[in-house]
């Protein structure tokens, strides 16, 4: 199993990723090839897909040694952290292969940059630079299942909380509008509850500072990431 | 990347398997996890989901050095062969990884059988005794997009065969059913027009052998397979 691709996204680690991909529609990612596979022949047609799966390595969840760190229950963050569920019945990161699978949109491709063809997407849930086994596209006769049993997935109101701002937002607004259904969207582990608790988030170049008071998220820092 | 488990399908060999699982819906699979993961608590929960993601090898695209079979076009066989699209806009078999996606349904599941939990499954489109790298629920609210654009997929009438049988067709009633399913499909390779060819195809412990003329198919001959 080879790398194919990486790619690039504005979280430059994984706290404050959605669960899901498609959570947050806007999340910008950039797929880049690498060097053996920078061919527009590639992918042609892929222009007349709107959906794209992508097939990637749970980079941030291995051992030392390159292996997968897992176990075989997992309390899912949806069940309050309390209640623990088969590794299999649920798409945690930690598990025996670390295979991701997240379905992003197509927002445009550029068949012939300095880097080959790039693929630029929106709705992914990685971090920044996770290594791409294998794109698909999506086929909606065989992939969509409206009316398909989601398990614990279903049984939980999605309940998203309010967003304030205690400090200055003077950042671009794409970045604000994004970063609001992110935190609206509650990045905490779940069984968190503790309203003094001062959470970090990086985030497209900024790293944020946020509490948690009941369903209300409250901003309390914003600065400019130093360059590395 | 190790194997978690096989599929047991009623294909001995690829010809006639359908090109995207669900297509034919009966089609019965059996997953057998390794005796490493044969453990219950590994799938607790997943009996509240109706429908599963396999991700699988290509088993049968590899060269005799375990490395897949690819190249950067392929002629989709719902394009009527002719037309070249590049595989990462393709399900196809052939790419850089021989990782498969399938969804399939879930029927039952057994947790204690002398070989560990058992998952049947339904839809499956793929060769006996695949090997299965993952598993995963799935999740309607991430997965299912039915607005999604299916590009080539979309493009096309999905034509189906009337199916004649020219000879007795002694076997099981539902064998017959998936069977009559499986040929209206037209499994043959889509540049293929020949109507005096005889095709050959193994299923469920038969061999059957069919000529298509125009839009039917005539079943000339089945016979029940010598065991091995």
């Amino acid at each position: 199993m080879k790398k194919i691709a990486n790619i690039h996204t504005d979280f430059p680690e994984k706290f404050g990723i959605p669960r899901q991909s498609g959570v947050v529609a806007e999340l910008k990612g950039k797929i880049v090839f690498e060097p053996e596979f920078r061919n527009p022949d590639m992918i042609r047609g892929l222009e007349d897909f709107s959906h794209l799966w992508i097939i990637w390595q749970f980079s941030e969840n291995l051992d030392t040694d390159g292996n997968a760190k897992w176990s075989p229950t997992v309390r899912p963050p949806r069940l309050g952290g309390n209640t623990r569920i088969g590794v299999f019945a649920t798409r945690s990161p930690f598990r025996p292969n670390p295979i991701g699978l997240s379905v992003v949109t197509i927002d445009r491709i550029e068949t012939d940059t300095p880097e080959g063809p790039v693929i630029h997407v929106k709705g992914a849930d990685m971090v920044d630079n996770t290594p791409i086994y294998d794109i698909k596209p999506y086929i909606p006769y065989a992939d969509s299942i409206p009316d398909a049993k989601g398990g614990f997935t279903d049984s939980m109101e999605y309940k998203t909380l309010k967003v304030e701002w205690e400090c200055e937002s003077n950042i671009p607004e794409n970045t604000y509008d994004s970063l609001n259904k992110l935190l609206s969207n509650d990045p905490r582990p779940h069984y968190q509850n503790d309203p003094d608790r001062i959470y970090g988030m990086a985030y497209a170049g900024y790293n944020v500072k946020f509490k948690v008071i009941d369903d209300e998220v409250i901003v309390v820092e914003i600065k400019k990431q130093e360059r590395s």
